[in-house]
């Protein structure tokens, strides 16, 4: 029984949710969402909320998109699925990794796709160990990620990122895993260090966790350009440039994770573009369907691919394929995600809209809730804390959700905002079709949801 | 580039395509398919194929329903996307995990989406090490999977089944992995050997390799019904009945894996109930939305999901999840699977198509080509020999595509039918709405494929 039971009383025996409170959803409904529209999305009492997290960073044409859904329709009467392996495929494939190539930012791109951001970046590191096996290098298998990143919810990718917390709950293995801190500037600075000593303490650390383990053993390094889950720091001057400079002397490989930055967030197409870097493979989803349908991508830079002929050469054939990976229907509206960015200029509505969303996260600082903010592109990050307690010195923000942050998203329900809530921060993403009036109506929103908590907290 | 070059000569720079060689797929256009109609799928230059394998076992309503189009589209049109997760969801996915409960062959299910059946299979491992933790058995972390099987594509399901070649390839971490041979009757029998004393040694196998593990280090067994990669050899009499009898012995758990199986292949709803089986968890996707769209589900049995309860408790949330698991237009195909299994009796059809299915598969006996055979369900596999040849003996039928079985699958292309081909045998599974007439048609292409396929044999 999931309904409203005969007692009268709400029950769920039945739908296990992910990260939430097990216990609570088996006595207290969930929030239900019925309809969409636009940046909106309207629950089944017909209340509305604007999305500001564009409902996990993915929603980026918003919620009601006509040729998003004409597209999957078109698609659904014609072929609604066809596997794209052994050898066949279909149109919308073809054209999709051709144009994918063409805007990848990774030279001579291979494109590989798979269904979900954790089966993309689990694929990556399964193609990693395949191709440096042919290569001659198979001791080349250990994976560097950044405390604190999200790469995905398979057993591989929940060992990336993360933290020693996640890691022992579900008993991950995590012999191939090496973890370096995250670029958390300025909270997770020493005292007294400026951003140049920030960096080169991260480059150095670096160097030395790739020393210990053996360089020779180390196969790359997977990061965001700018990690959601560990807060949404920006990365600090010359952070990427000195990472970067160490992964090159030991030959050890940069994997862009772009499943939350890819497809806009920016302000260019890709964040890797944004910020100079120069990934050897890079994984997208989310925003590569406007999330209307599940398909994400892998974009293999020449050399690593080459490294997969080989394999394939060796054996006949490369054993890896999936039902779903470029669905066809997925494969049709990710076609239409790249029309509607040429036809409605897309990029060009972010870059104008990105100082107005400054201006409103701004806005915001003079709240007593309010201790700070981090933007870029069109995210950003609302620092909060309780002003009767210490200032919030962990850096290091839990994936887990808790405190004043808590408080303050269940506050956003009642006003009618939905924000993600970390431990210190409140991470927001909202539709790239966001409008100005509507970036006034998310701070209205926002205002009134910190007024409340405010207003609730017990007297210190 | 990937179409056809300005030299006329076709190159394919970008799509990486799974299970492929990857060097014929550089410069031989692939069999690009443009059109479902029913069980056929209808390639770019119009021709029709009859799909024999359902596409990957999963397009079980055939590949032109309108009624599951209309209700993607309905969903579409309503709201495309909400991720179903912190304490959010939407109606479909609450109505979807009510009826799965109350269908699953597990009593008292509670119900997580995933999106594919690689997820669904990973997931379900990293809950077994999370579950056990929380109850107090970290140690029982080992999984037993059968050799030759598949449960998917991601690091951890790749591990699962497979052989040692596969796990070579992609230099998988296997220390939480125990296999055991597949039921493989009658080839896998050693001489003398009858069904009785088979069943017997493969149950003994299964001790001896969990006493040599130790049995406290060994939290579950996961098996498909009937493995279609390992050849679809239907089980031995008894065979199911001695190895859960060893499970129970030790107190390790049954995972069956119906991502196959489930949703009516057998002539039942699920082929736990067609052979008696008692699963602790069941996961299924493929058939819950005749593939139309990604979904996946683990059913949980009541004490395996209350361990999660006690990690939620422990940590004030489940901190596991996933951007499209439960997706709502892939929820709201699902439900509309499940009205027209009721409404037009899918299972009775299933039922009474079935005999037919195995008439044509005898009626092929004769062929020079086919050795033998072997049925579930509507399903079956056609074993096939060089009759020049001596008789095929590999009893562990590998992934790998080759040999005869290659060349009857190129002639069936050409005849315009698809199968699976698999060392020694081809692997067909229709969509469950084909027709009487229809598998005459199917025989009767599958004939001249392998009529064509004797002529081009070159002289002994
Ligand atoms: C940066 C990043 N990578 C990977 C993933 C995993 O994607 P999915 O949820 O589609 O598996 C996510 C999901 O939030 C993500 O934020
Ligand atoms: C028995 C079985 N389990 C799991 C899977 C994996 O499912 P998916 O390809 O959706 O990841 C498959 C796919 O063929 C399968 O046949």
């Amino acid at each position: 029984m999931l309904i409203d039971g005969a007692d009268g009383n709400y029950r769920n025996d039945n739908l296990l949710l992910g990260f939430s409170d097990l216990r609570r959803l088996r006595s207290e409904r969930p929030l239900v969402f019925a309809k969409g529209r636009g940046i909106f999305v309207v629950d089944e009492n017909g209340k509305d909320y604007i999305e500001a997290v564009s409902s996990f960073y993915c929603a980026a044409l918003g919620f009601s998109d006509e040729e998003l859904a004409d597209a999957a329709m078109r698609q659904l009467r014609a072929l609604p699925m066809y596997p794209s392996a052994i050898h066949r495929t279909t149109a919308p494939v073809m054209e999709l990794s051709e144009r994918l190539a063409a805007i990848a930012p990774v030279r001579n791109a291979r494109v590989h796709f798979a269904v979900t951001g954790s089966e993309a970046n689990d694929h990556l590191v399964k193609f990693m160990w395949y191709g440096n096996g042919f290569a001659g290098e198979p001791r080349r298998r250990k994976i560097i990620s950044r405390k604190a990143s999200y790469h995905g919810s398979t057993i591989a990718t929940a060992a990336l990122g993360g933290g020693r917390d996640l890691h022992d709950s579900f008993a991950l293995p995590m012999q191939d895993y090496l973890v370096i801190g995250h670029p958390g500037w300025p909270d997770a600075a020493e005292p007294g260090e400026d951003e140049t000593a920030f960096t080169d303490r991260l480059a150095a650390e670096l160097d030395r966790v790739i020393q210990e383990a053996g360089p020779e053993t180390v196969g790359g390094l997977i990061a965001e350009p700018v990690s959601v889950s560990s807060g949404m720091y920006p990365p600090p001057a010359g952070y990427f440039e000195k990472i970067t400079t160490v992964l090159r002397r030991y030959g050890i490989r940069l994997f862009v994770d772009e499943v939350v930055t890819g497809f806009g967030r920016s302000g260019e197409m890709w964040a890797s573009q944004a910020m100079g870097l120069e990934p050897d493979c890079v994984t997208c989803a989310k925003g590569i369907s406007g999330a209307y349908m599940p398909i994400a991508a892998l974009l293999l830079g020449e050399e690593f691919a080459g490294r997969l002929d080989r394999g394939s050469d060796a054996k006949g054939w490369f054993a890896h394929g999936a039902t779903h990976a470029a669905h066809t229907v997925s494969a049709a509206v990710a076609l239409k995600v790249l029309d509607i960015f040429d036809e409605r200029d897309v990029l060009g509505h972010v870059r104008r809209i990105i100082p107005h969303w400054n201006a409103a996260l701004d806005g915001l600082l003079d709240h007593p809730l309010v201790t700070g903010n981090r933007k870029f592109g069109l995210m950003g990050a609302l620092k909060v804390a309780d002003p009767r307690e210490a200032p919030d010195g962990n850096a290091a923000a839990s994936l887990q959700v808790g405190g004043i942050a808590k408080a303050i998203y269940e506050a956003g329900l009642e006003a009618g905002i939905i924000v993600r809530p970390l431990a210190g921060c409140l991470v927001m993403a909202p539709p790239l079709i966001i409008t100005e009036a509507e970036i006034g109506e998310l701070a209205r929103r926002l205002r009134l949801a910190l007024d409340r908590t405010l207003a609730a907290l017990p007297a210190a």
